[in-house]
């Protein structure tokens, strides 16, 4: 009896994790080590994207383990991290927009709906498992609020007055809500019963959820970290 | 067996303590890593802030664990957590108020008696849990002398003679020892047998701590955040 478990290769789901765990870890290393290039007004908006990688690192860490032991999605910790991580990416856009004089109002709004977004899934996904869809639906309905307020709503608007990189870079983010983020609710489909069932089938939750986060979680931070680049004027 | 326990989705308490314990964590990177950016002088305490929620970044690993494992309120660590940090956070108002000439004997007045309020508190919450009302009781005069000292005597002649930002953010201060450290006592009665029960019932203890300790511990570095930069000059 061992406290370091054997490994199957063809634990693919696992390799997923172990890749994550130390993908995460290692933005985050560049993010936080990346700091002192920037001018000191941009170097929060790449704190953040490091504070983001770093909470994500953890959870892969407890996350990896959890599957190795018991072979079972460990939606709890999933959530423990969203909980964290999609609040401070509502906060980036807030330090994006700053610029253009958004207000902390805007910020919170995203915050709530992002949270009422994370607790309804979870009840779906994790408590109320019988009523999947019911929960999801209304998780859905939140993601397509924050979906317009970026996109059209207010936080648009103060892009556009901002212009030059900055709306550049919020078209970007922009992106990353709506195709990136879309692939969590079929991460979700895939692993409860709905509607949805019988078109999609069944399937693995967690490489779903896994390459999404490495998508939204890193590649969202790069976009920050470019455009703090850009922005830097001393460039030496 | 395993070393990886199960989780069950519904432990809701267990939820808090592993969100609590991140986010304590990334808010002490946070503040470590945003120092830089400071005049010289306000980096003391944007860094103790960042030992208050590493300091119990700490504690809160040990808490999800002991919680995880024994489902039992984890009140041996809560107050060697606290043993630090709250005598840390009178090292606090005494920093704000030092540039308005404050005297080290106002930061030991402060240390000593929140350290009679937590002996107390432990006392009537971990050994003799028959007279809590009585250990409380004690406990909360010398809270009532704290929150006395800051709100209208010496602490606050000496921010009012100190006046613009100090003197805004000794106020927001002021409130978070009013306000959100009177989230403890409340806590204290749901978890404990006297004159209140009747009145408020039993409840979690752990979740009210761990509300209290995000906003308490997190909130106020950020406030303190919020006023190193408005008092950098250079903001390049
Ligand atoms: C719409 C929807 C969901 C959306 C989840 C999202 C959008 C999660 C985003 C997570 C991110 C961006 C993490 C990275 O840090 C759930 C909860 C799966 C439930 C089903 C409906
Ligand atoms: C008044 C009172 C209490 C007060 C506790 C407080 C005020 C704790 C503050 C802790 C903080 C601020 C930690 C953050 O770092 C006790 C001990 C529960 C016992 C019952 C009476």
């Amino acid at each position: 009896l061992s406290v370091v478990p054997k490994i199957d290769p063809t634990d693919y789901v696992g390799f997923t994790f172990f890749v994550g765990a130390m993908a995460m870890m290692g933005a985050s290393a560049f993010f936080f080590l990346s700091l002192s290039q920037f001018d000191r007004k941009w170097r929060t908006s790449v704190l953040v994207s490091g504070l983001i990688t770093f909470i994500a690192a953890v959870h892969y860490f407890y996350m990896k383990d959890y599957w190795s032991a018991h072979m079972e999605s460990p939606t709890f910790f999933r959530y423990v991290d969203w909980f964290l991580t999609v609040p401070l990416m509502c906060v980036e856009f807030f330090l994006i927009l700053k610029v253009a004089g958004a207000k902390t109002s805007l910020m919170w709004r995203l915050i709530g709906l992002s949270v009422i977004m994370l607790i309804t899934g979870y009840l779906g996904e994790a408590v109320f498992t019988n009523q999947a869809e019911l929960w999801g639906g209304i998780s859905g309905v939140a993601y397509f609020v924050i979906v317009y307020d970026i996109w059209l709503g207010k936080a648009k608007k103060l892009a556009v007055a901002a212009g030059g990189d900055i709306l550049k870079a919020h078209k970007i983010l922009c992106w990353f809500v709506l195709v990136g983020w879309a692939i969590y609710p079929l991460g979700y489909m895939l692993g409860t019963e709905g509607w949805y069932t019988s078109i999609i089938g069944t399937g693995s939750v967690d490489i779903v959820y896994n390459i999404a986060d490495a998508i939204n979680k890193i590649g969202f931070g790069l976009v920050i970290y470019a455009l703090a680049i850009k922005k830097t004027d001393n460039k030496v």
